[in-house]
């Protein structure tokens, strides 16, 4: 039902389409096909309703509780998108009469949905119809719409009827006072909502233009004022093959916006701001609107743009389908606000980030866009004290980040999911407990960051601190075993959430180490050469007490090794001693985690299956503590046991593959990776996009296929195309620069774009090299 | 669409049905053909969903508020009505395929719902359905589902999913914390909620049994949790024209329960008690507790039925039609809750009790059940706190009753409606502040009971006091007029609300005078005939001081007469000054409330045009204070300018054209009244029944037709049957005693068929009679 439209020369791999409607998948379209810009997020439901329709709009940011026994989610703001309309008296919907032309398509370059209809009325008579909307690049709180009805058969009274509708919820839940509606000249719509607990003010602006044939049409709708709506109903007379057009503009501000950051805030100030934002984009109408949006995705383009040379044309469009909800999940804007593990494209996980960002989305926007990937990291330095208050909460000391973190870095992972089959009770979520790797993975990607762009100024403002006030966490955090003579870290999730309460698992003991080490390291660093900022840290953390710690317990941490028998690296203390089944059945599931329909999570955790990388993402993230034979016999231990039941999985083990030089399985585990979403599991999607699955797209291509690594301070670069490529172009930033790397099945070049530094250290294919302008290997 | 069915000599003139389903209309089968029993209502929502539907469960006197910005409302608790029905893969819904056979009906006289439907698949195969439902009147905990499947073309895998679904809202509003889930022994669903503010604890459980057959199948259906629903799916194998039959059987139990009040409550027991009660009802079987819940639905009609010869056999029905909602609408169980003014069948005004029970519902129970009337004016009494500090808080003295009631008695009317056309903001809703005859209303209707009944013992523990207390708020309330040298009550909305801002509203002040007048004569009567309650009144209440004020002011307020020149009474001060203008447009409307499409509230303030009966109103409560000529000038004045916009003011009319003689305009507006929910309007009944309509029919036929009054103490019947009736029989109670009327076009007999008093005096066409055994009256 999906479609990776050929398409026009301009338009060729830039398409993700439908043709055919069916209510049962209205949730894929809607996710996948969502529209953004990092300030808000719309889902891509129709204009007209269905059953089982989720109508979204996010505004990055505005978490609010709706009560003590829930957490803090993204709440649903008032639908803008839904249009009742009526043709000749009959009412539009695709489930009835005769659909006879469909096509819903979404074009990644620029941002714009549009669906083209024929529809023909169960009276028999026909329409032509084209849906247009987009979510502004340019201004990030403008939502446009524009509809086009031509009657074909004859004559007919075209009707809307169209506003805002606050009765939307999530999942039932409803997360607004309801405030003022207001119209003003009896045009411009303006509804007010306000979040219960946290209290952020909503404004939702709307306007209507009506065109006959090319004409404005001064009209005056039937107002209708319900419970938390207000709708307009206008209609117009028209002729056969004459077209009635619609063009409707709505924007949304809120109190959280950063205008309003440390800065005098009133409601009125923010009504009439947005009012009059409205009034001034409305009268350029859509098209002028668009071509605005339009050329802020050209920049976009110009600065990611990645090709890849595939005899199967799906794996462009897949990379620039990643690239689109990169940056339309992203508030690149605002560095109060993290990635959403569904960006801004449905209800699931409540909008939270999770490791997800730092591991597998941050990469892209490190080697990309580097100005957001400090956002994102000052993004965790602003929710720092949230950090250290769990930290402090579970007697721990310094920071130790959430699993789930929204606004305040306080976690805000649920406690009961979904129900055991085996006792008919909720089970309890223990990641926000015990799931506690991602505070190195966060101090992994400070470093990273800091490697990458070699931000001085971020390090000196918040990148020291991040990495010792972690590192204080986990030397607080270690356990010392009189057994063994070591530091252990029991009682923990790793990234396999199929093992939970384990001991020692090797992911989190390694990362603790090298978090641990990083701070030393920089301790050490700063110190030296940095006087005036080490004192001024040594203050406020007390380095000099914290150092004492670290360096007293680092070497005796324990760090699971491969075992001599088998190079198989323990996941932790007991999964080798667990019991092993077959599980076919579950690897050739076609739906994730069917295992669950026939053991409970406390059977799961006894048998020897994981839910995805864990050991494997240990070997990609700490890349050179393993031999590449470490890693084979890993892989071949652990992979036929992971069901790959999380969406981060299937790229983590594509990296790894080309770790291995396993090509063709590496290109396999890609077209599955980016497949997650975009393919043909119509269900999966519903809940929202698999936003680490699409910055696993990414890292499949660059740092995989790529094989792009900062490996000791330095680039490195070991391209390995999978057979069905014959080129592949993409840009890196490094230290500032510009380089764009384009390789062939036998040739490296890469170009130094920008030549801020005079020269770059870096190895290729093994060999190391200084880039002046443009170096080329052939291998 | 809609059908009142001949039927079978069993089911005839008691059955309400639709022939043909339309997603649009849905709303009015909802309400009209809504179950319930008074402790619980459900809208009759079909099983599968469809858009638009309203799924509503109402718990009686479980008053939430969401927020201090909304009034109290009942909350609409999670749904068990949902089933989605897969037939061989093939979603099961009406608006797909072909409906070959479709037949829904309520029938009245034993409160079951059924839809018997032929469906052809979208891919041709057909199925036999048949839906049954019904709401206990045994257990008022219960409701009760049966459905039965039968493959017609070829055998097929029934697939039902099913359980409890708490995302439901009221309108986008949700009232609950959501509670646990639980599944026991695979098989029993038990779902928790708490509402949010006035923290009532609802449990919900359900359980479902399978026959194939008749044979009873074992069943281990698939669980799925979601938030705030839990659902089990159980699918079977059928041959072609063999039978699946689910049974379904949920019930629900509030920490508000009866039970539960001044009695130790926890919510272990709630639990407990009620999956015990589960358990042993579901053992039963649809069939056994169908018998059940008829056996009480026959003691009912044995109190209540009316017979009416009539040569339209729709007004058989309508009356039937008004007992059966009478009955389920009204919360018998507990005087601690009022009368809803959409009964339980739908979210318009929130579950609101208003002036609508006592002056056009109470009429039908203190005449038919005196026993369910006490337990509604004892709700008044219950919330006599809430109306003293409506009083205390508006600077008056006394018990000031709220225009709208809900647990209380604290005034809940909302205090933003509609758009104002003109201005594009809300308008103020002006009732709760100045719609003040509801407190006289009541005290009339204390009266009535205690004139009707004779119940001394309601008088003493509560009457007195309730006469007084709004006595004493009349005369806080009254203002002294220098110019005229009388008392005004200025500033007010009399019934015919199109008039906001009045002085002198007629209504109002002959009602208030004659509350106080009742408050005078009991305060003389207690003092010499009741010395020991006197003593105990007077120094709660200090009757001797308020008695003073009573008699200070009472014969110095202003009573609007009828104008010498035209006998009409003036409305108010003002409206007769008013323009006048051509209504004909808004007299001939399809749907109320058309005039606000031209005019907004301000403007239509200053037209003479009333939305519904006031003044005709007043001549009906206050028969004997105005001459007939007086009533038919009034009515040629009035009614013209009367658009009917209230659900209230048909029936009203009905009974004044009564009392005026004027049959055939009698029985034309009884028609037209007995339509406003079961009529041709598919629109009007979406937010639930119009409760004060359906008490509306039964005055109609009683106060109307049947000519019954209370008048100085005795009873008085003045039958006048319509030309197209033949015959009317009706019971009424009159102090203690069960009358059986009996009226065709010459003869009147009343039997007293229990003898309790050994005579009564009444008049009857105008003759005075005693009635010992039976009297025979020809004319």
């Amino acid at each position: 039902m999906l479609n990776y439209e050929s398409g026009t020369k301009e338009t060729k791999g830039w398409i993700v389409s439908e043709t055919e409607f069916r209510t049962e998948y209205q949730g894929k379209a809607e996710a996948i096909m969502s529209l953004g810009n990092g300030y808000l997020g719309v889902r891509s439901s129709t204009e007209e309703s269905y059953l089982g329709q989720v109508r979204n709009l996010f505004v990055a940011g505005t978490f609010n509780q709706f009560d003590e026994l829930e957490v803090t989610e993204l709440p649903n703001a008032a639908d803008v998108i839904e249009l009742n309309i009526t043709l000749a008296g009959e009412k539009f919907s695709l489930e009835k009469g005769n659909v006879k032309e469909y096509r819903r398509y979404l074009n990644v370059r620029n941002g714009e949905l549009v669906r083209e209809i024929v529809w023909e009325s169960p009276k028999g008579k026909s329409y032509k119809m084209l849906f247009r909307r987009f979510v502004s690049l340019k201004n990030l709180h403008l939502i446009s719409m524009k509809v086009e009805i031509t009657p074909l058969t004859e004559g007919a009274e075209i009707k809307i009827g169209s506003g805002i509708n606050g009765q939307v919820t999530n999942s039932g839940v409803q997360h607004f006072h309801e405030g003022e509606k207001r119209i003003f000249d009896k045009k411009y719509i303006q509804f007010l909502q306000q979040t219960t607990e946290s209290k952020i003010d909503f404004v939702i602006n709307t306007v209507h233009s009506w065109k006959a044939n090319e004409t404005e049409v001064a009209m005056e709708p039937r107002m209708v004022m319900d419970r938390r709506k207000v709708f307009v109903e206008g209609s117009l007379n028209v002729e056969k093959e004459q077209t009635v057009a619609l063009e409707k503009f709505s924007n949304i501000f809120t109190s959280r916006d950063k205008a309003y950051d440390n800065s005098d805030y009133s409601l009125e100030k923010l009504r009439e701001n947005s009012l009059t934002n409205l009034k001034e984009e409305a009268v350029k109408g859509y098209e002028a609107l668009f071509s605005e949006s339009v050329a802020e995705w050209e920049k976009r383009w110009a600065q990611m743009e990645i090709r890849i040379n595939s005899e199967d044309s799906f794996d462009q469009l897949a990379i620039r389908f990643a690239h689109y909800h990169l940056i339309t999940m992203t508030p690149a804007h605002d560095n109060r606000f993290g990635i959403a593990a569904k960006g801004l494209s449905g209800e699931g996980y409540k909008g939270h980030s999770f490791w997800d960002t730092e591991v597998f989305i941050l990469p892209f926007f490190i080697y990309t866009y580097p100005e957001i990937a400090r956002g994102l990291l000052e993004y965790r330095f602003n929710t720092i004290d949230g950090a250290r208050k769990k930290a402090k909460d579970n007697g721990y000391e310094g920071a130790m980040y959430p699993w789930e973190s929204a606004f305040t870095g306080e976690e805000v992972t649920p406690v009961w999911g979904a129900v055991d089959i085996v006792t008919g009770k909720s089970t309890k979520i223990w990641s926000g407990f015990i799931e506690q790797h991602i505070t190195s993975d966060i101090a992994y990607a400070v470093w990273q960051y800091y490697q990458i762009t070699g931000d001085q100024d971020f390090m000196d403002k918040y990148g020291y601190e991040m990495l010792f006030e972690t590192a204080t966490f986990w030397t607080s955090r270690l356990e010392w075993n009189e057994e063994f003579n070591r530091y252990h870290i029991n009682e923990v999730i790793g990234p396999d959430e199929y093992k939970e309460h384990v001991n020692n698992n090797a992911f989190t003991n390694h990362m603790a180490h090298q978090n641990i080490e990083l701070a030393i390291s920089y301790y050490n660093d700063l110190k030296n050469n940095h006087k005036e900022l080490f004192d001024q840290l040594n203050s406020k953390l007390q380095l000099d007490e914290a150092v004492q710690k670290w360096q007293g317990k680092i070497n005796m941490i324990y760090l699971p090794a491969p075992r001599e028998e088998d190079l198989v690296v323990p996941q932790d203390d007991t999964y080798l001693q667990k019991e092993i089944i077959d599980l076919t059945k579950y690897k050739n599931q076609t739906h994730v985690g069917s295992i669950f329909e026939d053991y409970n999570l406390e059977q799961v955790n006894n048998i020897q299956v994981s839910k995805q990388a864990d050991i494997m993402i240990l070997f990609y993230l700490l890349e050179n503590k393993f031999s590449k034979e470490v890693k084979r016999a890993n892989w071949n231990y652990y992979e036929p046991k992971t069901l790959h039941d999380s969406s981060l999985s299937l790229s983590s083990h594509c990296v790894l593959a080309c770790d291995m030089d396993d090509r063709e399985l590496a290109y396999a585990l890609f077209q599955q990776a980016a497949r997650i979403d975009l393919g043909p599991n119509m269900k999966t999607s519903d809940h929202g996009m698999h936003t680490a699955s699409i910055g696993g797209i990414w890292q499949s291509v660059v740092s995989g296929f790529g094989g792009v690594r900062m490996l000791g301070g330095k680039l490195r670069i070991d391209s390995k195309l999978p057979p069905k490529w014959n080129g592949l172009a993409f840009p890196i930033y490094w230290k500032g620069d510009r380089l764009e790397v384009e390789v062939t099945n036998s040739v490296l070049t890469i170009k130094n774009a920008t030549k801020n530094n005079s020269e770059i250290e870096l190895s290729v294919h093994g060999t190391e090299y200084q880039l002046l302008d443009c170096i080329k290997v052939e291998f």
